[in-house]
């Protein structure tokens, strides 16, 4: 059983060491959180122990992998601290806001052995991973073009957008990753499009936009389309689409049943969709974890890893980048 | 922490073990199977006490509850028994192939005020419940027809089948089960009719049927019609549909993902039904055990109950009648 | 161009007599109806000439075929009438409310080489069509069940009510051809169950039922199973499901457009079926106008004769004698 | 009724003078195409006159309007000749492969009360219409992002791309006019992306792009993301997506029926997507002469007029300025 202990026990943390706790070959080797009393909650509900730091997490020979969920500036630290005590780490998106740092620590972890995985969640989604497999099993022939469609049920509190470092580092990013994901090859071009329609005026404020589309292209041809929105009023609206020389493979929504209603106002699905990314993923969280236990017991590279991370950021500047000046960027110009 | 035992640790039992041990308000208090290595081999992988006998089990001061999951021949005996040590009781489906049998069980246990309740885990279903649910809120007016798909995705062993009672009381009685949720009152009577389609020999040898159709109807002229099949090509097939004066309310088929994928042959889903009950009824069989853990602690009737068994086979017996016989049957001729 | 006459210009009469002139093989050759304002004003309005009598009709040189959509109770004369004229027939179901009345027609018309087709539009559609060609190319096996499911938008009107035959001569009629065309073999067997519940007061005065389910079996065990409703809230729904051993095929309903909407209170289809029979079988019925000329041009038997609609109403005639008895019925005790 | 004659009778022009035959009130006033043997061909086929040149369909007191389905660099003369004789115009799409030409017709034209329509079909689907109907009834809100999905099911002859302009020019102004249609308002800001994946070596000597993507956004910053490919091997995909506030409507692709397949194989949609855009918009184009006909009637402005496809034809050219540059195009900058 390996032996996995959680920092930051927020929402997801939370999710992670439940998910830790449940895996069979796993078991949660306890929790660390800045704000002690959540700690303390979450270690007496799962009867865990609860470490006094994260340095005494890494210093346990109880320990076998770190879970880091904590705040996004402290990704950074930890991942080298794990580095250095040897610990398998998984750590949450993103590495870093700040592109510098992301490099710094790249530079400080080179040679490492230790396995490093970022959470990149959705690339564990059976429908999302499908569409990859669909592809490597030349099902629609050479990918021509992808695209992602992701929105969220709601803006983030003002608070929460105000320290987000923006869409493109906070929320594409994850479609950044879906796109490479899907792709299978690097980016070379990345054009964006920003604008401020949900909430003009936090947008305004914060020099941010609500609602973007980019259009990353790879050196043989390849495009990949991201729209996103901070606020779907139907809900959590996560679809991705390949296009190839041969068909079409679409990941498609998913409801938590497969009901229909049907009267004289409207025909159809009665059940809305899946609500907030905690249950829509649910089943690829525990895949995830799944995916970083097998990693470290069989010795193989972890599935995402910390270059993923990077290459994420980089598009993220880059369609930053693209949407200021209004042109195309060529990702040779990033980093 | 409700403990509760598990008899009988066959695919299903072993199941009900592991959804036992996952619930956060239970934990499983051990297991016993007639069949040893079965038992031993699920007691060292779930790190939990094997017992010598089921009279041990109800005799432990250990175990709250038990669930019953043994062979059919023996449910009845067992549920006495746990009656008699005051002890819950979680019982698969059926209660006995013989209705006469089921008949002195309730007269036996008449009084009980320990919980009972039955194994029809398509109750739990979060699409099959939302029909029920949509009706109970008005959404499709009064209830006039439920149709209720439900065909295996392959005929069972030869040595299963010919003890299984026949199709009624092994099959069907689930969906006897599904029509009466659905039509929330007492059906009065019942016309079926029998083929043998999907492997005439053995239905010929056993005197049994591979594919029926049951129509129920209840005193107030509402109608369930149930059809069966032992064998779908394309998976386990499992739909339920209720029409009503207001409209139309369908539980569609799962899959495991969205995937749809669109070639030259053809546009359309690429993923699959879910198959077996096992896979397809996962959630189920988890809000199931939730359902039996409620009712202990909260001191209320399970949702379904012994009598919701005996009535499934009443059905069953009348459906028999009917297709013996080439007429209607009225419950009232039953029993 | 095939000249072809209209008798009867009500409102299927008047939509036969303008897919006629759109054909590109046939032209209108004229219009009778005893209600002479109807007939002079689809002759005006499409510039064809009326005629003062159906005899005027069959006697005209300047006629090559008729096609009857007159009042029921008037079919069978004018089969007859063209029979004797030699003017190939196209007639509106059913041939009569009454068997006997059928039957005498059959031995009048026994022998006669004009071509009679009966207008069982449903089996042009090319849903349904395509289900009975996908079993026919074996692409779902044996075939083992059959599910009609055909309802109503909304009850007639109690005049039309009164005079119809009764929901199965008059209504189900159409299910039983559906039945018998996707079966491929004849029934032997039927037991329908019938309830009051659209309009119970209405049912109880007619002697009538609003709801039926009828199960239909073959001499080799194959199940049709039809269920109508005389009213359903969502529209006109009309389904067609073949299940044998090797798949399943299904026509869906069809909507005019694939318009999908997504908001806060439900996601799917915002269109509402296809209302009523004259929208959703418009494709239908040009191409059964086209499978007349073809058939008369071609010499060849029409897809669907008079012997079709003899048996469709012996399937009706049983029905209603198997829920009067509560039994099934034998069709060897018909007519 | 309005005498309409056309002008060129290819396979787009054939299917017109069908269309305007078959409208109820409209009549075909005869035809010309510089191929005198397809003239000759359709005047037999449908019983109209022939005419010997354009000019004298336009001198003719017979001819009430003119359908111009000549090749386009005769669009803009025939206009042109069309308002110099009074007579109304339904023309084809693009006007002229120049902006300088269709603006110096433009300049000609100036005044003219005579009806010039321009023959962007797609505005006439009911699928995309109901799109454009649930933005004005406000059903999802204010419009935030437009999606539209358009994929050939194969690429044209070498020989016609040679002489299509380009992809944008030939291709996309149909989608140009989709999105303006959809967005209600005008665009400022075109960034597109070509790439060359269906067939490189052809794409590569004509300087032109087989697969694109274009990104538009108007003044108020509502986005409208195009994506084309030459070759869908799954078929003609027609899609159209409006997300705003309040919700999402999708016109989803269509197929001829809706027959659903279940096989051991797949779970889906049997029939592929409506081939090619004469099956796919036949409605629509029906639809579209309907429009002309009512314009023309009740003398009010058409639906869809010159502006309109000079202002697609500017999006073109934008699209083209900014694939060459790799930047932002703003409209202001063309023409």
């Amino acid at each position: 059983m390996l032996r996995i202990a959680v920092l930051g026990v927020g929402r997801i943390g939370r999710m992670h060491a439940e998910n830790i706790a449940a895996h069979p070959r796993a078991t949660l080797a306890g929790v660390f959180d800045v704000h002690t009393p959540a700690a303390v909650e979450i270690s007496e509900k799962l009867g865990v122990p609860r470490f006094e730091s994260a340095e005494a997490v890494f210093a346990s020979p109880d320990v076998d992998a770190v879970l880091i969920a904590t705040s996004t500036a402290t990704h950074a630290d930890l991942i080298e601290a794990g580095v250095a005590a040897g610990k398998p780490i998984l750590c949450e998106k993103p590495i870093d806001l700040s592109l510098a740092r992301v490099n710094a620590c790249a530079t400080k972890i080179a040679g490492a052995t230790v396995p490093i995985m970022l959470g990149f969640v959705r690339r564990f989604d059976t429908g999302h991973a499908a569409v990859r497999q669909a592809i490597e099993e030349g099902q629609i022939g050479e990918l021509h073009q992808v695209i992602v469609t992701s929105r969220d049920p709601g803006m983030a509190s003002v608070a929460y957008v105000e320290v987000s470092g923006g869409i493109f580092r906070d929320m594409t990013i994850h479609d950044f990753d879906m796109a490479r994901f899907i792709l299978g090859e690097e980016v070379t071009e990345v054009t964006a499009t920003g604008s401020r329609l949900v909430d003009p005026a936090l947008m305004e404020r914060c020099n941010d936009y609500d609602t973007v589309t980019v259009v990353l292209k790879t050196a043989s041809g390849k495009q990949a389309i991201i729209n996103n929105s901070r606020r779907a009023a139907y809900g959590y609206d996560q679809r991705v689409e390949a296009f190839g020389s041969g068909g079409m493979a679409i990941s498609e929504n998913r409801t938590l049943n497969q009901l229909r209603l049907y009267t004289a106002d409207f025909t159809g699905q009665a059940t809305p969709l899946l609500n907030f990314f905690i249950e829509r993923y649910q089943d690829a969280f525990a895949a995830e974890i799944g995916a970083f236990v097998d990693a470290i017991e069989q010795g193989i590279a972890p599935p995402v890893d910390f270059e993923d991370g990077r290459q994420a950021l980089i598009l993220a500047e880059a369609a930053l980048l693209s949407v200021t000046e209004g042109r195309t960027v060529k990702i040779s110009e990033i980093g």
